[in-house]
């Protein structure tokens, strides 16, 4: 199997470099300086215990790859960058090989299933951050995360093994399920709260209204019939396989969200995160004013390209009950 | 109530004109030589009986209209072009407005109320052509067409009560009610012809592949629990609202596939027409391999810039037979 990394940043940049320095075939897709800089010197996979540098092929556009029935595509973008990574992919001539979304949200899955009869869904749990082109961050240990692996819409086949097998070489525990969208509907459930940290800063105290968007998004899913799996903290895999721990020298910047806002990106995930539940919402008569609150703020905050962090807290308490959301906190 | 109409191409520029011409407020978004076109001289609207120019104020971006909470939003671009559409509404401060999809394919509803909170379907039988910046052809006689209105996911309300009073206003008949995605999913099945039109020629005899596409199709929507309102050529509205007639000195160059080739406009809506049999077939367990290949081929002639009717019936035949789609014809 040849892996295919389309997106290579901190998730992405993660498994590329990882996978090529446990010696496997990569091919990575990246643009700008990142390209750049994987071009001249490879990618610098740092951790909490060493810094490995990996190298391997990186191309700006899959045309310019000679994709074969053995690769297994990654998509690493966020959502919003994926309806066109799909149609450059089928310009570049895949068709029946797997698609991997390794993506938060749970749209990219759906988006790649109306082009490609392949597609796969993962969980993406892994602490890892690009720092500087050229360069990733992987907080976790004892490994570098932990993904859960299926076929879309369901059932498992052995496109998940073989990728299970080339991640577990690469430090990635995997696991393999049939029901691989519970397990990203429950990550969904985590994510709600990167549009707070992106806002209003990772130090805020931020858990009521967390308390608020994951209430609504639990009452939407019920509505909708959807099961998923709540993994939270409680995940007794977490304390096994990953732990984060600091790396000398790099400040965690937060999640994608805030990383996001903080590169000035233009765009932000939030309408496939909080998004998903206010959608939710409104297709099964679930009110979602929290989530669609914070859906609104998030796309004010790349508009008007404020800083993550920048909003004061009592301007939300304000806003949240001026438009009728809470009586209170 | 004023009426935006965002895409003003063969239905856009019916809508807005005849709306116009009929004493209402309306403002376009266009771009590029259509713009200027309106800006200078109006939009000229030539139907079987007559030829009008309507006037009306036309911009390139929603940032450039301050928009007011009686504000009807119809888009009417194809879908591929929905997202950033929505995106540049959502940047213009667009909130509780409607907004009305007037547009083939069953996704932008979706699109929309992930954004927007009061989104509305509308099934679109027109038989209208942009044929020159600013000039739109209306065929039908003795109204401009037929749409079907309600609220999206179901339901009804004053919204669409309003637009059908401006649409009749326009010569355009209108129906509201509470299941417009049946309707919808019905026209669905018409424009999976669409590609056929467009790839074999308008005088090419494709009823063969026609039914293919249908039966593919019946069988998704019955698998995924869909309903859907055949309404095909024997709607009885048909024949007493909208029957086609020629205009002089004008050839009717084929529906909005056909169109998207012919300007060589380097996107095509079949991924939103055959393309949502596909998903579906996939999503329930359901083959379509007839859809596909026509997908693949929509995609392939918009790569390579073929010309509509440019393939060979033979060929089809042949590729279908290689791929296993039939036995034999």
């Amino acid at each position: 199997m040849r892996i295919i990394v389309y997106g290579v940043g901190g998730i992405g940049g993660t498994v590329a470099a990882a996978s090529a320095l446990s010696g496997q075939e990569v091919i990575g897709i990246a643009r700008g300086a990142q390209l750049e800089a994987i071009r001249n010197n490879g990618l610098l996979l740092r951790t909490p215990e060493r810094a490995s540098r990996a190298h391997f092929p990186c191309v700006e556009d899959p045309t310019e790859i000679t994709f074969r029935s053995d690769d297994a595509i990654l998509l690493s973008m966020k959502t919003q960058d994926t309806l066109p990574a799909l149609e450059r992919l089928r310009a570049a001539g895949v068709a029946e090989q797997p698609i991997f979304c390794v993506q938060n949200g749970v749209s990219n899955e759906r988006f790649a299933l109306r082009r490609f009869p392949e597609v796969h869904g993962v969980t993406v749990m892994m602490p890892a951050t690009l720092t500087a082109p050229g360069e990733v961050c992987a907080f976790s240990t004892p490994r570098h995360g932990i993904f859960d692996i299926g076929r879309y819409p369901s059932c498992r086949n052995s496109h998940d093994d073989a990728l299970a097998q080339a991640l577990e070489a690469a430090n990635i525990a995997a696991f393999v399920m049939s029901d691989v969208m519970q397990s990203k509907y429950g990550k969904l459930i985590l994510n709600l709260r990167n549009i707070l940290e992106a806002a209003l800063g990772l130090e805020a105290d931020y858990g009521r209204f967390d308390a608020l968007l994951r209430n609504e998004a639990e009452t939407a899913f019920k509505a909708a019939g959807i099961v998923w799996r709540d993994f939270g903290g409680s995940d007794p895999r977490r304390e096994q396989l990953m732990r984060s721990r600091p790396i000398e020298g790099v400040h965690r910047s937060g999640g994608s969200t805030t990383q996001s806002l903080a590169r000035g990106s233009g765009s932000i995930e939030t309408d496939y995160l909080n998004g998903e539940i206010v959608l939710l919402g409104r297709l099964h008569g679930v009110p979602t004013p929290a989530n669609a609150y914070f859906v609104d703020l998030g796309a004010r905050m790349i508009r008007e390209k404020l800083k993550p962090g920048s909003i004061p807290i009592a301007q939300v308490e304000a806003e949240l009950k001026a438009a009728g959301v809470v009586d209170r906190f």
